[in-house]
Order: C-alpha cells, then structure tokens, then sequence
C-alpha cells in the first residue's frame, strides 16, 4: 500500500517513478491557457487569508460545497473567511475520488509545507498555518509563480481590453515571466444577446473604428488583432457552445449583422451564419498572423438562472453540452483549410464522449506546417482529473502521435494552481510506465526522455515559438 | 489468482475487504426503486421451482437465452419448466463477464447454499437443490426480503392503482419492513397513444373527478397525489424516451389536450408541449409534498413490433436511445427551478455516454435544501454491472460528491435481487479502497466507514427521510 | 517488468497466458472482411522493399507522418523508397501507445524475423533485412496467405465488378485458401452523387438490364446478387455515414430515381428515403439467400477537400462522424424484421461512444435462427486497438454473449495484417484470463477453451458456414 500522496504519488511503476522524477519533474512550465488577473500580476497581490487565495473566486469548491448542502452565505456570501474554510474543509472529506481532494492537498504540502489532512477537525490548524505563511513575501503572486518555475504564462482577454496592466508588466524588469494575452473574442459572435450593441460600441472605441456593418466589424477586428500582436500575444480562444458551420454569402452576413443593429430578434439560423462568417474571418487572420487557434466547445452556460441573477456568470452553474458537434468541426476546418490553409489548431470538447472523435478530425488536417500542427487540447475543466486526462492521452495515443502532444495548461485563476501541472506529469509518466513495464513500449530511456520533456514543456515552447 | 466468488469476490486489495466485511456488509438495505409485486408481498408468494422464481419474469435472462439460439417455447413459451431451466443454464455458460453470471451466481450461494457452477451438466443437480430449498418456509416471498436485511421497500405504481396491497401489508402486523407505493405517473405523459383516452377513463374514475381538459387533468392528478401521500408515497418515478422542454402557453396546452380528446392525431411537437406541462406540474407538486422526484430517460421500448404483438412490453426487447438530451434536461430543471422551487431530484440516463454530462447538470442546481439534494442514480439496467457501476461512481467522484451518494437499488421484479446491493457494495469497496491503497485517499477509517455506510445505507435514510 | 513484445505480450496473468498459447495461438483465421486485391493473390504479388509493402496503400501510417509534420511527398508522393521509409521509421519513435507501434513491430517479428526496434537510427538495418527477405519465394502474397494460417478470405467487391480474379484464383488448384467475394453496393446508395448516373451505366451492363426506374435497378441488383452468390458470396457489406430510417411508398421512390434521372438536385430528405428504400430490399434479399448482412456506419469520409483534390479517396482524411443514428439503426432493423425476417446481422459504428447502445439493439432482434444471430462487429478502423478492442468485448460481455461473438476481421490492405488476429487473440486471453483471475469466471479449462476457440475461429465457421 502507498502512503497518502507521497513522492511518488500516482506513479504506480518503478519506471513511471523513473519517468517523472528523472525527466519529468524538474521541467518549467508553459502555461499557455489561464485565467489569471494580469493586474494581480502587476501589482504583485497579497492574500490575507487562506480563504481569501482558495474561495474567493474558485467555482469548482463553490459547487462542490453546494452539493453538500452548504448554504449560499458560506460560499459566495458575507460570512466570514474563517467559517468559509471551515464548511470547504468539511465538503472535502466527501469529495473521495474527486481532483479537489488531490489539488487541495497538493496545494497544501507545495506551497504552505502542510502534509496533514484537510478536514473539519484540522481546519484552524490548517487556516493558522496558512495564513501565517501568505505574510511571508514568497507567497505575493509574482513568488508564487517564480517559485513554481513558470516560464510563459498567457492570460485570457477581450478584444476591448487596453492591456494596460500587460503593459506595466513587461516594462517591469524585476519579473522575468513571460505574461503574453490571449485573445478571446467570444463576445464579438454573441450577436443574439441583449447587449451585443452595447459591446460594439467598446469595440468601435478601442479600434477607433466606426462600426455600421460587418465589412467595419472587420476592420475593426483586424485593428485589435495588430494591437493584440504589438502586446506579445500569439494565441486565440474561442468558448463556443457547440460547433456550426452555415456558411452564407457576403451580403447576407450584412443583412443580419444590420438586423441586429436595428434591434431584432437574431433566429438561431442566423446566429450560426453570424458565427460561421466570424470564425472564418478570424481564423483566415490567425494564419496570417502566424497564431494559434483554440477552439473550446461542448459547454452550456449559466444554467441556472435563479442564481445568475444574484450573483451572475462564472459563479459554478455551468455544465457539459451534448449537442452533436462533429459534422460542423469537421466542416469547419475543411473550409479554412480550402479557402487558404489552416491556422495551427487546438481543439478541445468538453463533453469527454468527443475525445476519439476530435482525434480523428485532427488526422485530417495535419501537414508538414507544422509537427503536430492540429492538437488535442489537455483534458479540461470538467475533464481536469485522472479519468478525464487519462482517457484524453489514450484516445490521443491510440489515434495519433501522443509524443507530439504539448501537454497541460491551468485553465486557472489561482496562483497556486500550478500544482495541476505537477498532477498532470505524474499521470502521464504513469500512464507511459505502464506500458513500458507492460511491454507495450521498449525501456528505451532516451526516447522516452525525449517524450517525456517535449509532454511536460518541449513540445509548447516549439509549437509556440517562444524565445525562453 | 482469486478463486471464483469467493468471500472476497470482487475485494482486489486488503483495504477493500476490511471496508466491505466491517462496514459495507452488515448495512441494512434500503430498495428505494423496485418493481416487485406488492401482491405477491401480501400474499406472501411460494415458488414451486427455480424457473418460477427465475424465469418466469426476467428479460434480462430471456435476451440472453435469444442471443444464444434458443427456441421462444423454452424462454416465454409453454416448454415444461425443467427443460426452460437446461437451456438457461447451457446459456449462462456462454455469459462470460455478464452481471447475469455474478447474480446467479450470488443468488445460489446466498438464498440456495450452492457454491457449484450452474452450466447444462450441473443444471439437474442445481434445479432438485433449489426446489426442495423452495419449499421451505424461509423461501416465501416476505421471508427472502426479511432474511436480506430489508428495511424498506419502494415498489412502482400507476396514479390508477388503488394500492390495495399496499393497504393489506401495512395493516398486517407480522411484516415489519416497510412497503411503499411509488408514484409513476408515465401514463399520464403520452398523449400520442391510442389507449390514452382509455386510460383518461381510469384516472378520471379513480380520482372521481371528470377530465374534460387539462385543468380537470390537473386537479385529478392532485387528488391521486394527495391518496398516494396518505399511503406513504414520497418518491415518484418517471420512465421517458429522451428529455424534452418545450414550453407553451396554458391556453396551448388545453388545444393540445382537446385535440386529443377529438381523436386527432397528435403532432411530435404538441407531444413535447404536453409532456412539458406536465412534468412542469408534477415537480411542482413534489417540490409541494417534499416529494423526491426521480426521471430516468434514454430509453427505446418495444422496438421488435413482431415479438411485442406475439407478447407485448417489457419482455426483452427494449434498448439504450441516444437521442440528445442535455440541453433540454438542464431548460428543465432551471425552469422547475425559476418557477418556484426544484424538489430533490434523481437523475439516470441508461445510456452511459450521459454520466459525465448528468453530473455536471447536477451541479447546477445543489442548494442547501438538502444534502446532496440533486443525485445521479446508480448505474441502472444495462449499466448493471461492474463497469457501468465504475463508470457512475468514478464520473460522480470526479464531478461531485460521492461522498454524499445515496447507493443502489434493484429495479428488480425478483425477490432474490437484493444480492445485487452486495455486489455493488463490493465493487463500491473496491473502487475506494483501491483510491486508498493507491494514496489517493487516506487511510483514515473513521472517514472511510462514514463514506461506505453512508452510501450502503446511511446517505438513503437521510435523503429520503424514512423513519427506520 | 515485462519485456518489449516478448512471447507473452499482453498478456498479463498465468490463466492469459495459458489460454492464449494453448488455445488461441494455433487457431486457423477467418478473414471474413478485407480489402485485399483480389488481382495481387490471383498474379501472386512480390514485393521489391519494405516501402512497398508497408507505405504503398496505408493511410493510416500516412496520418501519423502527417502529425509528425512529414512533408507530403515522403507520404504519398515521389520520394525515394528508401528516404520514405526513414520517414516512416522517425514518426514511428512518436508513436508510442498507436496500435501502429504494435503491428509494425509484430510484423517485422512475424515476417521478418526481426526482433529489434525500428526508429530513425535503425532504419537502415530494417530497410536491408526486410528487402532481403522480400525477396524469398515465401514472402509472396499467395504464401503470406499461406504461413499466417488463413483459411477463408473474403474480399470487398462493387456488384458491377466481374469478379475475373476470384474466377482465376478458384480455378488454380495450386491455392487452397477459399477466396470470397463480398457484396459491398454502397454505390447503388448514392443517388445524391454527381456520377450516380454513370455509376448506373455500369451497373445495367453488368447486369444487362435496361435501368430506367426503381424497378429495373432492383432488376439489375437481383441478377448481380445471384452471380456473386454463383461466385460464393455469402456475405454483404455497407458503409453508411449514418442510419436513416424513413420509410416511403413505392410510387415516392420512383419519383426520387426518376429525378436523379433527369440530374434534379436531390434533397437530403430524398437520399434518406431512398436509401430506406434500397436497403429494406437489399436486406430482404439477403435473408433469401441467407447471406449475412454487415452495416458499418459512423464514418465521415474525405474531409480535407483540397487533399482530396489532389490524391483522392480513402488516402487517410476520414473521421469518426457523431449524427446520432440509435433511434434509425433499431426502426430499421424492426421494419426489416417486420416485412419478413431479419437476415443474420453485424453491426458496427465507428464511434465507440456507440458500442453500449449497439449491444441493446442487438439484444432486440436475436432469435433462433442462428446462434449469435445479430453481432456487435469487432472494434474497426480507428477502434482498432487494445482500449477499441477491451471496450468492444467488455460491452458485449455486459450486455451480450460474448461466448458467441465471432472475433476479429483484418478490414486491411495488406498481406501482413494477418498479426492483427494476434494482437486481437491477446487482447481477448488477457481479458477473459483476468477475469478467471480475479474470481469473476470459474477456472473451467474445457468451459474456456470452448469460448476462446470459439471466438479466434470456431464461431465465425458456424455462424457464416462455411466449409473448411
């Protein structure tokens, strides 16, 4: 039997041991996808409280206290931070099985030296010790992230942004992290939503661009994308609810865009030739700008409304879509792909029954572009767990190259979050052990350095070009 | 090597066999879903020979007996009951990795006291032990619920039913286990059957209340609520095709509802509208009587037209549907929700690719009414087996809280099902203490005897508020 | 530690091992499904290099040297053999966890007598040794046949083909591998198709039939039918992109052929019926001839438009498609049933989401005609691997007899995909030795050299009764 969570934690096999602490282990970290505040980077925050770094804005504990039947007040209310921590440290005793349970504790040992047990009965032990250790000057966010050997970090925002907080952080020469945003232009195909028009007029401001039809919206897209680039980034993202591709004429994109200036009602047909006319535009300039293009699809938002209207989006009520996504992805890519070439891609579901669909997809676009040119995204958010990245590395492995894979990201916005990364490793050198010791795979030890290294940080830094 | 089911059958590692022998075993059990005959329970039912008890109601076995070639006449047929019995057993050799296998198996060595191997050359040898077993009093239908440790019993009934053994077997003092009426008013949903005015007559006759349109509908529904509550009724059931939501206006649904009554045929539209009423409606009542409500969907019945007009429903020829769901299952919850309140609620889908999508909805509406208060329900029908209970709890640890889990139920019309609750108990102990043997959890049985009873047994009283 | 592919790959108990060495390895193979040529048996085919052999038609090694940013001339194109080899040798380094890693290394074990590893350093040695083999009387297709102890072969062959291979393969006395033609029509489905019509012309010379309505078309098919049936066809194949179901009257469908007819644009709604129409007739032939029936569907072929442009169909940029077809695929079935008998029936979906819901179906329609009669094909194309594989018969085994599944196919190009059935052959040992192992089937030599005989080779010689 292993002991709980030691050093060789998930690492089943000798040469799975041998795989992380060797190779793995001690590799930096691209995280190419998070949700980090780039102001609390700038300012360097400090956390008063272990409540304050842990609750404060983390969904995935909210939910999991919901489901223990803890009220509101303790999870997004006014109680005070002691009491919150104490009703999170009596959820997670439940929460057998769950990734929590390992962040939490991975959390606790990494960065707070605490290698007990998080629950009821030690909670003030726990909360004393913690906040003990944030006064220290290690734990400000920019410690946090130095500390944890993070070599780019890519931040996720609007098209609207002024990236002002980016800029005061790459004149700042005392911190040597590569912090690069990520543009994100959902708001910009929502052209169904109340507030679509309020957004443009942000967009018409910060491109200084009048915007009257969608030849404008263009131009004033392209504009934001040179600023984007001047600012370092290299990335895009897309949250989509599900994959369409309703491809229409030039005219009848004006047509619709010119309805939703005047106010009316958007069907749903034409909210997915709206979208498909987006996509298309965007990724054809990603190519051109040499980015990459994150396509993150299979969630529904905001499912409960009762609780959005008191506390709004982002807050735990978001889940899975299963709407049948394959036929349009496939569509999708084949007409970027046909009209000019196709950006490198990175495709992810949330809906883990996608996986070894999204693998097959992929081997119909990859070209000597680049190696790997169309990714698998990381096992993500819902699917952020041993189960979830298991299933995603296998399919990937059985389906295309896993060795070219580019591996994790956080998906975050905490500052200890890095720990997901140090998950993330042992599973894959599990998992890899595992068939070395099965067989499966010769015990060549510089091959498998080589797959090792590229997973953990190799493969990001040369699909991504970054100088580090 | 393990011999076969042996007292430590499915228990792969050390910290498994203590959870399930100390904690696990000795739980009562809770059979919050059944479909056993409350006749039979107040009659207190003999079985003359094994196929009777065996056979004589059990599709499961009957799809089998087909998948192996064998004759109706032997399966639901008049061959004498000896020879049914040989062909069953010559079939159960073929089942390897089938639950069909563990059960028999399970069902002889507990109830039988053989601890031999059924196949066609131990089939007469099996069929004299478990007949003169039979005929021991032990062997009655109450004495075979009794000696399983049952402490309550939910059995499925129609609106219409008027419960009459239910009545006979609280009045009868001598059988102490609970026996409760469930609600399950499928019935009422489909208005698109060509019998469904017939059952309108029914309805209106049991709740003595006319059915001229929906309102009449409605407070017929109230009525048979209200007789169901004062029989100990606080769980209802919902057996539908795939999830719809749909919403119309009131006046629609009296169109709708009066064009049935008009004979006319019923658009797939109007249907989800009328289905959507009424389930809008039900919750709210349940929400009202504190009732829990459970809906299973995925289901395709009836899909060999040939066999069910030779022997009609639920005879072996329904399967899995695949027909999406998600989004109309989380409209759903969150208008129940919106409209007032959602009551606690049970969630299965039977066909597996659901799990991870049902347990992220579920997150969606926790709330502190209730610990757990939303559940995914166990792996049900044909996700009744080892892999399918994996599959839930593994997709309900990663997503939630298995803590919290209120555990298995027999859906069973037998009553020598209940050796399904120690298989699931057995596989429940595995899965965790491999967790911990693995250092994915802590060796703290404190904690971990709370979380096995709590799911064995525990969590269900709780959920339900039975007074055991 | 197990060693690389060593004699007992994969298997990973002593019952594994022994069932795989004492019953599965010597089984004769059932080739019941391939894409040989049948012009390369008849002329006895040499190879000149390993290129040749390997790289010459294989799209799925063409995919992975795409991921691995091959450029395209390496793949298909004009490069040398020999630097298309290296390239090959170098994406096989990535591959770790492929099924590709596993037969290319049992290949060269099998036919080759090669035990090293190949990667980019060892390309060289490979090339020089394969070549050399090559070049030995044994390595002809006729005796790689031959020595991978092929009994029964059958090809895929559009009811237009003449069929004059096969004729002079049963006329050489020489070759005592029966060598079957298979009926693959999907052709006849495609009347939304631009050389529809074109396609007919061959098809009414084939058959000497005049085609100018439905009725003469399936005129047409019933005379290609009885000659494939004269040349020893029992077995018909469809590849469908998805289930349709919707059924249509027989003036409707003249209709439909007379607009393809006179070039009309046929709606989508249109196609389906038709191919309704064709397969409903197609099916019911079967059963005359008791041919058995096979349906794969769940593929989206040519999604890369510009690469298809350049190099055509089925050059590796097909996927998995997600339309969701349950609710078509158990109608379908039921209709043919309904208008007289289903013919013996193998199902297969490429997308392995899938596989559960194919097991109920199938448990709907078995009856005794045959043993097994409708079967859940083996896992195929990008399911072709150990999880495809474990998941597939794990299904079965839950809802099904996986005693009477009639095990693998190669659906392969190649003469040395016959260690496919190895791979298969270990991966059910290792399955089912676990099992026995971990107490869930009795240690039953004769019960289980039954099963595995069964599933390697005996059931497929029942089920499709052949002579042997």
């Amino acid at each position: 039997m292993k002991a709980f969570m030691d050093e060789d934690f998930l690492l089943s096999t000798d040469t799975a041991k041998e795989l992380y602490h060797n190779f793995a282990e001690k590799m930096p970290i691209i995280d190419y996808h998070c949700h980090i505040q780039p102001r609390e980077i700038a300012e360097d925050r400090r956390f008063e409280n272990i409540t304050q770094i842990w609750l404060e804005g983390d969904h995935y504990k909210w939910r999991q206290m919901r489901a223990n039947g803890v009220e509101e007040c303790y999870i997004t209310g006014d109680a005070p931070d002691r009491e919150k921590f104490q009703k999170w440290a009596e959820t997670l005793e439940m929460a057998i099985g769950n990734p929590l349970y390992h962040w939490s504790h991975l959390e606790l040992r990494r960065y707070f030296g605490y290698s007990g047990i998080l629950k009821g009965d030690t909670a003030q032990e726990v909360w004393e010790l913690c906040n003990r250790r944030l006064k220290e000057a290690s734990m400000s966010a920019r410690n946090l992230i130095k500390q944890s050997n993070v070599r780019v970090l890519c931040t996720t925002d609007d098209p609207v942004d002024d990236l002002k907080w980016h800029k005061r952080i790459r004149k700042d020469e005392s911190f040597d992290v590569q912090v690069l945003p990520t543009w994100r232009p959902d708001k910009i195909l929502h052209i169904e939503k109340s507030d679509y028009t309020e957004y443009l007029k942000k967009l018409s401001k910060a491109a200084d661009v009048e915007i009257q039809n969608f030849q404008d919206l263009k131009n004033a897209i392209r504009k934001r994308l040179e600023y984007f680039k001047c600012m370092g980034c290299c990335i895009s993202d897309h949250g989509l609810d599900f994959m369409v591709y309703v491809p229409a004429e030039d005219e009848e994109i004006e047509r619709i865009f010119s309805d939703c200036l005047q106010n009316k009602k958007i069907s749903s047909k034409d909210r997915a030739k709206f979208q498909t006319a987006c996509m298309l535009f965007l990724a054809e300039k990603y190519e051109e700008l040499n980015w990459v293009m994150q396509i993150h699809y299979g969630c529904k938002r905001d499912n409960n409304r009762k609780m959005y209207k008191k506390i709004g989006a982002d807050t735990g009520f978001d889940c899975m879509g299963d709407v049948t996504s394959g036929t349009a992805l496939a569509d999708f890519l084949n007409a970027v792909n046909e009209r000019k070439n196709l950006p490198k891609t990175i495709l992810y579901s949330l809906n883990p029954k996608d996986n070894e669909l999204i693998d097959t997809v992929m081997g119909c676009f990859q070209d000597s572009d680049a190696v790997g040119k169309i990714q698998h995204g990381s096992a993500w958010w819902f699917n952020d767990n041993k189960t979830g990245m298991v299933k995603q590395m296998t399919s990937l492995a059985n389906l295309g190259l896993l060795g070219n894979f580019i591996g994790m990201l956080t998906d975050s916005r905490s500052f200890l979050s890095y720990s997901r990364h140090e998950y993330f490793r042992r599973i894959l050198c599990d998992l890899i052990g595992g068939w070395v010791e099965n067989g499966e795979y010769p015990r060549d030890m510089k091959a498998l350095e080589k797959i090792v290294k590229g997973i953990s940080y190799n493969n990001a830094v040369q699909y991504f070009e970054f100088q580090v």
